[in-house]
């Protein structure tokens, strides 16, 4: 059951387990600082497929099977699929994930969707619609460049502000803490989901696709400060506020738009797009970003210090700008979205 | 809360309440059969704004306009909203959105986004994190085929196989029965949302982006079956069987299918695509589709006939082809999905 916190905060009460979970990453990832903590690399951008968008859908695929392995159960024992990605109509997700035959629920938040489909899976597992669900992501450099900005074979030079599509694919097994057959089955005891704020949409006029961590800072600061609101927690609460890919510019708003908010959450904050990859020595300007940016670095770094006891609780919070090429082309901001996740191995 | 039946089907054991819907829609189908039923209608496929992504938009914002203001309530009384469109990363609904400043869970399921935002609602509110939530979509001929066809001005001429895309809008407001300040408010006492079929990815091969109806049949056979095997019901305990927009193939190859898994559903079956328009006297070659399709016609006239009683007991089963026209171009198949909730107006 869920209760509702405040005005937009849910609590999940039975606070849904993440029991397994799993990254499958890409060459420039396995060069960066988290390349001990994917479970797969992916050398060849097109996986050996014709297409980079099927070489996605294969980042997919793998991800899930290897976190369905760590779990010990089958894709039969999965009730839904919460999934998605930022290619048009989420092509990734569909062709990546048909074969698996779960029950299946697209998901579109942009860079978000991590979060989202986190979300989702617990809000399902709470209402005993489910008793496991899978939430899955990916984003592709080559995929997202061309759809969203230029052929790769253009070789266009790339703003400072401008970040890196992270080419990776991350699953996570959600389920009832009451689920014991796979419960007991899974190594892990924790985390767990323990509640979460959905965000609203905000846009404050920024139009520049080559400064998405502008775009995105104001939704996330606009969930966070909510989220604040809403428990009465503050920053100093949690071992680390993590932030799926606003890069550098759009954490150094953050700091700038918590603060005028009252909030200083510099001191415990890291932004997964200044973690996937080494930004003083990978040619990735600004930071990473894409779907598989957060989810990648969830599943490579944070849940498992989780796991561990290395973190007692944390604030995931994924952001997302909800825009396509034609919007871009249009002339029309960049409307974005940020959906933050309370994750924690301890009660209380 | 939820309740699993047989495999696939999930029981909504509160039954939450469509308390309110609205639907826009445009000029070709304010001339069909549906005209009476739509509570506005934009005859300008512009809407009076630059872009055709930008009218979709409006579209979407007058229906949920309509939709609170018949409800009684405000955006601010909406928990969440759940919405989804056909066009590239959904952008009809995050700008047509984003002023009412609701948490949005973007969703995406091509065709299906209707009945899987009706679930996603109805599932969150069993759950108890929301009390009321609004389920939207819309679709855009001028925006769906420049972007998976042809360029308007190009004048191509349309395969019979082919469907029109509706432009048209609808919005939901489901909430609990619980929720007493609202559901005094309001006029309905019914529809409820009383089960759901999550459908799973199915493909059978088809290639061809002008026969969605013989693509996504496949997966609305699967779909149906699976709630029949779960519940042990029969067409026959149905008023109608409504499908989202199969169109004249795709029904005829439904009929097939089913009649292979042992079902007769002819005689209690209506397609949306084939009752939003005329298709002896209006040019729309196989019927009518797009997420605005079923959506619309679920507004316009099934959610009435429930109201007054006409009807007790109906299934409303939306389908989508889950594919673009980067996967279309890159020679793959068309995965597909079908959704199916159960709607009545009795208890029992």
């Amino acid at each position: 059951m869920i209760k509702r916190i405040g005005k937009y905060t849910i609590k999940f009460l039975d606070e849904p387990l993440i029991s397994s979970f799993a990254s499958v990453a890409g060459k420039p990832e396995s060069e960066g600082p988290l390349k001990d903590g994917f479970d797969k690399i992916i050398y060849d951008s097109h996986a050996m497929k014709d297409t980079f968008e099927e070489a996605e859908s294969l980042f997919q695929q793998e991800a899930v099977t290897l976190a369905l392995g760590k779990w010990g159960g089958k894709a039969e024992d999965v009730d839904f699929v919460f999934a998605g990605d930022l290619l048009n109509q989420c092509i990734a997700s569909s062709f990546g994930l048909k074969g698996f035959n779960i029950p299946y629920l697209g998901q579109y938040g942009a860079c978000s969707t991590s979060a989202q489909s986190l979300i989702m899976a617990a809000a399902f597992i709470e209402s005993k619609a489910a008793k496991a669900a899978l939430a899955v992501t990916s984003s592709h450099f080559c995929s997202a460049e061309r759809q969203f900005r230029f052929p790769l074979e253009y070789g266009g030079v790339r703003t400072p502000t401008a970040q890196r599509t992270v080419t990776g694919a991350a699953a996570f097994v959600v389920e009832s803490t009451e689920n014991p057959t796979k419960s007991a089955k899974s190594p892990l005891l924790c985390p767990k989901i323990s509640s979460a704020t959905v965000g609203k949409i905000v846009d404050l006029g920024v139009t520049d696709a080559n400064n998405m961590g502008a775009a995105m800072a104001p939704a996330a600061a606009d969930t966070l400060k909510t989220y604040f609101d809403d428990t009465g927690k503050s920053p100093s609460d949690y071992d680390m506020i993590f932030t799926g890919d606003l890069g550098i510019v759009g954490s150094k708003l953050l700091y700038e738009l918590m603060r005028e908010k009252g909030y200083n959450i510099k001191e415990n904050h890291r932004d997964c797009g200044l973690m996937i990859y080494d930004i003083n020595t990978q040619d990735v300007h600004a930071g990473g970003s894409g779907c598989g940016c957060g989810a990648c670095t969830l599943s490579a770094y944070i849940l498992p210090k989780l796991s561990k006891g290395e973190y007692k609780k944390v604030l995931y919070m994924a952001t997302g700008a909800l825009m396509s090429s034609t919007s871009g082309t249009q002339g029309n901001t960049i409307p974005s979205v940020a959906h933050l996740v309370e994750l924690k191995c301890a009660k209380g």
